[in-house]
């Protein structure tokens, strides 16, 4: 991906520009029992435990007398990897409320401006739905915006507020050497890093380092100068390997049943080494650094959010439930991209027997990932 | 549709301002062999010949020396009303390759900007299709925009370029009193105005007047400070009804199959009469007349386009399959969504073989349509 501001002419370097990455990872859609829309109550949690610190951090670094953020002027958000709502809905209206909040209380000049504000998910989502779900109340005009927040999706200074939760884990690929059968970092009988060979978390942070540049960079080249943007980023406290947490456990757990499913023959062996979540979850010293190594933002504020869905004596059943269904909703498009269609429902189905049989991924001690709220300030498009 | 440019406070008018108009109407989606898609070879000889009107115009009146069209700042290009293309990316192109030569061949500042492109349509269009076909080879960010262009679809002046090609013969709705049985315009037996009483035509009349101010107010306000936009709009000279053209006599045997379908018990008389083509077709002083009244835009230019699919002497079994599948393209989600899906290819099939046994419709002497080209010039917000 090109850096360069320069835009005098059209170089082939700036059709590049406009190119997808190759993969695109996309949520299920529609609104059916197995879709993101009806499995998204632990983002939306998120969204609400975040809501406080995004009032109170506009209001105070927000500057409403930057040329920038004229009042007259429309003001721009955009929602990075928001799927196809309804949390994308929920978090755009905070952001206007608090905004608006900051304008109307603005002495000298008390208008507000018009929001144009832009859902972005890679071109495989399911625009559609996201379109006619958008609240008939809205206060601002929508606009959807295909491809993948790795690359760029708006022209230099567009924005003035982006948001991302719970999306940047998402890597834009698997790390080649990861499924390359001669290569130390290969990931035999394993579905993630958690528990794998030291050579395997490399190359998946080296990814994910690559991965959030592209991200910063983007964002920074299309924001206005001091632009404001919140990040919701699930992460481990150093030194805890994601094997000993519950989403490591319930990796281990559904890799298990594909290994069931290769025994007996309904996949291979070789689909099931192939197969890898791209998905990283830093540790909050990792992210830091890599703010700073990016160099484009100010991070003005982090903070861990308070675990969503802590329940004290939780309904094994109930959870188990959750719990499939919303590891459905996320990854059952790559499964049925990597295996075919015809082994999803039965993989889910043994998925949810085995969590059952081993419901350890509940207990409270192995509850190890936090979700941080990052409040960051653009500070240079170079 | 509240035309006040005053955003100080958001008042209930204000979130009026961003709700769709009751009706959706939309082309068929997809790839399939009734698609639009595949179905519109009519529309894009039509933006071939208006390419060169469109170059020559924008050189002739792009004014970048003013501060809206600074090349430092994006330049924004929507296209109204373009389904799921592809004939709204030719059109796009052709745009920014004018707009190009213009910002290139300035000595003073050789700066192209970045290319900010919004393809609306209504919600229900099929947006996934859509944004699955935009060129890989694009020059700009693009992004979708849901909702009827008879109302608002962006903040004040955002725009620098609007475009709408063929589309503007879409009524928001179909006038009420056309079917309501004890009106003088209650439109029995027939399904457009043509060939129908004097109230029919004027109840349609009276809509359009309507909808084309809607759409010009909404597009004055979107559109910066002398931004252009181009209009494609199918007319009929002064003076002719439609009856007596070839898509006059086309709608009648359209008819003349809905009646044979209700005689035979497979649909209701009742189902008939309350159906009726929301399209209107002006003359061209008509429409010069509605853009004065409107007042914001000044008509820089009108001209009658080269006939499209002109063929000396046409196959007529291909052109009748072509004219059905054309038509069914179109106005087949109307059909389905009025009297039900299992009518659909019975009533097509039936078309089908009505037009081969009666084709004067495309006898060249009932050709009195013509496509005119229209330049404007945003004059004002207000």
């Amino acid at each position: 991906m090109s850096e360069s501001t320069a835009v005098s002419s059209h170089t082939e370097m700036d059709v590049e520009k406009f190119k997808e990455p190759s993969s695109t990872y996309h949520m299920l859609g529609g609104d059916d029992p197995h879709s993101y829309a009806q499995n998204s109550e632990y983002q939306k949690q998120l969204v609400v435990s975040a809501e406080e610190w995004i009032c109170k951090l506009i209001d105070k670094h927000l500057d409403i007398e930057k040329p920038a953020f004229d009042p007259y002027m429309t003001f721009r958000i955009a929602d990075f990897g928001g799927s196809i709502g309804p949390n994308t809905f929920f978090a755009i209206e905070n952001i206007i409320k608090a905004v608006e909040n900051k304008y109307k209380y603005n002495i000298k000049n008390p208008r507000i401006p018009e929001y144009h504000v832009f859902f972005n998910d890679h071109v495989d989502n399911d625009f559609n739905t996201l379109f006619r779900n958008i609240p008939t109340t809205r206060k601002y005009f929508p606009a959807g915006v295909p491809g993948s927040f790795h690359g760029r999706l708006f022209p230099n200074t567009t924005l003035h507020f982006a948001h991302c939760s719970t999306a940047l884990h998402w890597l834009s690929r698997i790390p080649k050497e990861v499924i390359e059968v001669n290569s130390i970092a290969f990931n035999k009988g394993r579905i993630h890093y958690g528990g794998a060979a030291k050579a395997v978390k490399d190359a998946y942070s080296t990814q994910y380092r690559k991965d959030i540049d592209s991200f910063l960079s983007a964002r920074a080249q299309e924001l206005v100068l001091e632009g404001l943007m919140v990040l919701v980023i699930l992460c481990f406290p150093d030194g805890v390997p994601p094997s000993e947490s519950s989403i490591g456990i319930g990796f281990d757990i559904f890799g298990a049943c594909l290994e069931d499913m290769a025994r007996t023959g309904k996949i291979t062996e070789e689909q099931v080494d192939s197969f890898n979540l791209p998905f990283y979850y830093p540790s909050p010293s990792e992210l830091k650094a890599l703010i700073e190594e990016n160099g484009r933002f100010t991070l003005e504020r982090i903070e861990r959010l308070i675990s969503p869905m802590k329940i004290e004596k939780p309904n094994l059943k109930i959870v188990t439930k959750g719990c499939v269904s919303h590891l459905r909703a996320v990854i059952g498009g790559l499964v049925k991209e990597h295996f075919g269609n015809e082994i999803v429902e039965e993989l889910f189905q043994l998925h949810m027997k085995k969590l059952g049989e081993n419901p350890m991924m509940f207990d409270e001690k192995y509850r190890k990932e936090t979700n941080y709220f990052l409040f960051l300030k653009q500070k240079s498009h170079l």
